[in-house]
């Protein structure tokens, strides 16, 4: 029987290499070998996210990390703009305002994405706002915010950005420092190719500077204890060995290709995508498409859920239906991290066409 | 060469048959699938944990479960009496500390434990005490903490126990619903035999009644959210999949074996390991020695630092040195988990007498 082909947005196909480091006998986190892993691994890192400042890494899933960078660079009352255009979005400021920040949230049509001009609007309306907060590869949607364009606008006006990039890491192009990103924050198993278990943030300078100044109560997130410890390749609390043993894999297959490959492998595999679903007469549900995965909307009557069990009963590709209001309405075809190839995309569009036409949908061409 | 021995008091060995589950291709976490694998875990841990009551599995550290346990059964300024024995009765309370409780913090001469009674005339001097935070196996200082007593005086007084088991469970008995006991926190890397990541909090009625009332901030340990999500085989946010299927497979190994012969084996471990110590002529540090680990005293002017790098170079055996103050004053040889057998245990006994005499200890009769 042929293995399960994961096109989830998270977690993704992990690659053999990567399993293998996982699973050596463990070693004590305290020693100079593991030091040694912890020394690559927060070089790489910066490799990855192209920043020449620390990139932290928490034993935790990505809304810990979300959690982190709230919790450690502001305060009580602080305005925070909420930038949502999907669930991802929508948690981030759920967060904030969890611990107690004044946020002021603004919201997309699903499938929709942000303009600069928007974001720039809301700062001019809120001038004492602290931060923004949006997300890269929106994934509820298949949304893209331009991250680029919305850093120059947030630095003219003096606020944090904070991106989560938890998804869009290593398969859209991010890069932090050339864009003046304050933060960001990523997780472990989408376009880093690692089992969950993983979350980061990344901070600059003008990020950093803020730590002192917080007063929201924190302690297993806490970046100043984080910072310390990585200055001696060691960590504040036990981290999760066989995960980063892992990720020094994965870290190294990452630079082995190069970055910038990488972003076009992603480029490529979802124009291709992208092509083959239009050329069956379907839609696109995003407005503003990532790399990273491809949202279909469903034509009327075809449930999403029938489509996606066919794919994984009767070819094992396994993709994901929308979420909340969204569910049932568009299929979620990733092409991220590992399981982004050309043949991989192929498989997942032959178990998709397969899966339509068993559902009713009349498939028209060659395809 | 021989494989590194480790004896350090977590992370301890992984059994090969749990790492060959933690390296299983990825799957995605809301699939029947994986929902069986948590529906078999959750009822798993039950077992080791000796409650009917449910186990929350966090993807984090030991720290963010006793983070998690504070946070969401307390209030600002709510009066928790913290008695420690060593380093990590300190990071418990300052946790308290760190989310505004009043602490009234007690504390004992390294090696020493709290006696049932010194714990009652706590409660009696703070009538309004609403948490007593204790640790059974204080992992710093080898000391065992007297639990089916202390939770005798802590339900008399209407306190909630709070018990960090983070290195005692399946080491020391703990019997959390016959004792008593109010909330048990947990980790993956110690008796549990995994590799660090996965933290866990048990809460029996007693504790989730005080849930609603907590008003402290908190997003990404939420007892509500978890506990709801666990009615459906779900969990709140991405689970660490690797980590948990390799849980599944520890938790068989430890009911094939049955707890109590783990906790059997254990003690008699233990029981070995200390008389051989004492045949040496040194001394326990601990006065209420736990059956997870032994420290041992080390005579002046032996520097613990020396016999653990013999070991370790040497024997490839690795043992832990003690921290803070008692940094090179003791060495913590454990026999926890997996390396928890007469075998190990005699590799590391040979290991340390060896390193002794290097470090000119006068080994006296044949060992």
């Amino acid at each position: 029987m042929k293995e399960f082909l994961l096109l989830t947005p998270g977690p993704t196909s992990v690659p053999a290499r990567v399993l293998e480091k996982t699973a050596l006998p463990m070693i004590h986190h305290r020693t100079k070998e593991f030091q040694g892993i912890l020394e690559r691994v927060n070089a790489n890192l910066q490799k990855i996210f192209l920043t020449r400042h620390p990139v932290m890494t928490f034993a935790a899933s990505g809304t810990g990390a979300m959690e982190a960078s709230i919790t450690n660079l502001f305060s009580k009352g602080d305005t925070a703009l909420s930038f949502s255009a999907g669930k991802w979005g929508e948690r981030y400021r759920d967060i904030a305002r969890a611990y107690g920040l004044d946020v002021k949230s603004f919201e997309k049509t699903y499938g929709e994405a942000f303009t600069p001009r928007e974001i720039e609007a809301g700062l001019k309306q809120h001038p004492g706002a602290r931060a923004v907060i949006v997300t890269l590869c929106e994934t509820s949607t298949a949304v893209l915010h331009p991250v680029e364009a919305i850093a120059k606008v947030t630095q003219k006006h003096g606020a944090l950005l904070l991106v989560d990039a938890i998804s869009g890491l290593g398969c859209d192009p991010l890069k932090m420092d050339e864009w003046g990103v304050d933060v960001v924050v990523a997780g472990s198993q989408k376009g880093l190719m690692l089992p969950p278990g993983l979350a980061f943030v990344a901070l600059n300078e003008r990020a950093s500077a803020k730590i002192t100044a917080s007063n929201l109560p924190k302690y297993y997130f806490n970046f100043t204890e984080t910072l310390k410890m990585m200055k001696k390749n060691d960590t504040p609390f036990t981290p999760a060995v066989s995960l980063i043993r892992g990720l020094d894999e994965a870290l190294v297959m990452l630079l082995e290709e190069g970055i910038e490959k990488v972003w076009r492998r992603h480029a490529e595999t979802a124009a291709w995508v992208k092509s083959k679903v239009a050329s069956l007469g379907l839609k696109l549900f995003s407005k503003a498409p990532t790399n990273a995965l491809t949202a279909i909307e469903m034509p009327n009557p075809i449930d999403s859920g029938a489509v996606i069990k066919v794919m994984r009963d009767e070819h094992r590709v396994v993709m994901a239906d929308g979420q909340g209001e969204l569910k049932g309405r568009i299929v979620r075809f990733a092409h991220m991290g590992a399981a982004c190839t050309p043949a991989d995309a192929r498989r997942g569009f032959e178990a998709f066409t397969d899966a339509m036409a068993k559902a009713g949908f009349k498939i028209e061409a060659a395809v």
